[in-house]
């Protein structure tokens, strides 16, 4: 078997991996498909290194298929298609016992604090595990982490079917929160300066708007019938989606935080209580999240074949990288890690 | 009849007002008493003057007796002692429509964008009315309205039995949201400064602690074993209590906007995302938030006895005003608007 290990400074080098054999809990997988994270971009310029240690494979958002089980694991078998929920808990702390794992207070993400799928086998714990139906492939498997980040943010908004929601920013998150809305029946706004994303955006059957040639605000007044967004999602990590988010939100309007804004930005909260708007904070997924994204993708009610921009053997990975960093536009650039 | 007017700059005057027969759906009533709120505070000094427009009279925590009833109004009878709930909504927005008349999208304040309850006589929609049970004297039916707040503030918050609640400011609101709290069978700490407000919280029953002098967030980590405080309830309006709520606030913890930051302060978004926290602004209160602090009145689950600092009669609220600003440690300075 082969690995892939981020060495540091844009750096992978290619690896003969030991084939692991799975202990008790464990299941081995056979990769097929990973894809590249924003985060791993993060990783790949180094600003995380301190919490990856290099040499480390990464890579979390992945499907595969099992080729061997280990000790004490039920209700899988060799040859089942799965994507693993890429997070190590605690299960000892207030917050694992009140069933919130997702947060655990000592929570280890695959593929950032450990190893991760950037390589042909994965030995995992079997409670990460999700199964994928008959119809969903591999390739369409690798969506499921990020489609599942979607699912998690729209479950936390409470959306309902006619309730109007804006997406701020346009990205491979801001994209499938939009389509996952969507899916739910709610009016969907994408809110994003690239052209680009706003033509993909359009593709999926949603509006858009270039919030830096139109007036966001009154824009949305105008589309709500002056009601304002009964949710919206700030995706873009940029400060003036931060003063537009209390804007266009109307009364009791829900406002989901999918955007990690690490400095701590000036937030209008005249308006939080003039509205009585409110901010929900979104984290990862639950199982729950992982299991409605494989049945939107098995019914079909998202598409994710269009966020695939590209397919690169595992052996070229240093290439997906470069070219994401040279693209920024591209949806999915996914990794193949068993293109022998 | 006499009304107590506002004339601007700390002033007001006292005149013969002209007694008002009340029109279809309305309702006129003796004033028992007026308390003083801290947004006539704000009036009184001068910088609510352009939306106040003096001369006017203001008020809007009171109590009464019905002396007369207009066409049009049922279920209500002469000499039963009422309290108002002073909002005036349009009733044809989309707020209004979807049942949130207290955040309407024209709402209008009684007391500060119409006349106020400063007067002996004051006439009013039927539709603002609650009633006060037997048990309840004129003097507890002053303290209906800045409850109700409190109330508001717990019910946005879904604060229940058995979790540990954090209120930021121990001022007359501060201290009723404590109150209700304790009452819903929640555990309360109270973060004041001021000693004769942490004295006053531990009267009712609940923990105070100084943040000038103990480690507020190394407390609260104490107090709930590493999980934080499942409530916290943001009513002091200054920076540090900014910083202070998102780190003392546990994994999904409930952060109530009580208090009114004009200024966007910066707030720590990061822990929104890493604990999943939820900022809830609050405004006002609903019908049932006055039917709530008028049962727990009535049962005595809430004392408001120890909150009336002081009684003076409407001739001279002047002095009621002066001595507030003297000593802005007191709870609340009660106007007996028929103490003839
Ligand atoms: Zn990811
Ligand atoms: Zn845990
Ligand atoms: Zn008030
Ligand atoms: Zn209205």
């Amino acid at each position: 078997m082969i690995a892939a290990q981020y060495v540091g400074n844009k750096g992978f080098e290619i690896v003969q991996g030991t084939d692991q054999a799975p202990e008790a809990g464990e299941v081995k997988l056979s990769v097929g498909y990973v894809g590249i994270c924003g985060t791993d971009m993060h990783i790949y310029h180094g600003v995380m290194d301190q919490r990856v240690n290099p040499p480390q494979t990464i890579g979390h958002e992945m499907s595969g298929t099992i080729t061997a089980i280990g000790a004490d694991v039920e209700g899988f078998e060799i040859g089942e298609k799965v994507v693993v929920r890429p997070l190590d808990w605690c299960g000892e702390c207030p917050t694992c016992k009140a069933g919130l794992t997702h947060i655990c207070q000592n929570l280890k993400f695959m593929g950032i604090d450990s190893a991760g799928a950037m390589q042909s086998n994965w030995t995992v714990k079997a409670r990460t595990l999700h199964k994928l139906p008959e119809g969903v492939s591999l390739k369409e498997g690798a969506l499921v982490e990020p489609l599942s980040v979607a699912c998690h943010d729209v479950s936390r908004s409470r959306l309902k079917a006619g309730e109007k929601a804006v997406v701020l920013g346009g990205g491979p998150i801001g994209q499938l929160v939009a389509a996952v809305a969507k899916s739910v029946g709610a009016d969907v706004l994408v809110s994003e300066p690239n052209e680009s994303r706003r033509a993909f955006a359009e593709k999926l059957g949603v509006q858009s708007v270039n919030p830096l040639e139109t007036d966001l605000a009154a824009f949305v007044d105008d589309w709500t019938g002056t009601k304002g967004a009964d949710v919206v999602f700030e995706v873009s990590g940029v400060k003036p989606a931060i003063d537009a988010m209390t804007q266009i939100a109307g009364r009791r309007g829900r406002i989901v935080m999918v955007a990690i804004h690490s400095q701590a930005p000036e937030i209008d909260l005249f308006q939080f209580f003039w509205k009585e708007l409110e901010l929900l904070g979104a984290r990862v997924y639950e199982a729950a999240d992982y299991d409605w994204a494989i049945e939107l993708i098995a019914s079909g009610k998202v598409d994710p074949a269009p966020f695939i921009s590209s397919v690169t053997p595992l052996e070229e990975l240093g290439k997906a990288f470069a070219s994401m960093d040279n693209n920024p536009q591209g949806m999915k650039a996914l990794i193949e890690c068993n293109a022998g």
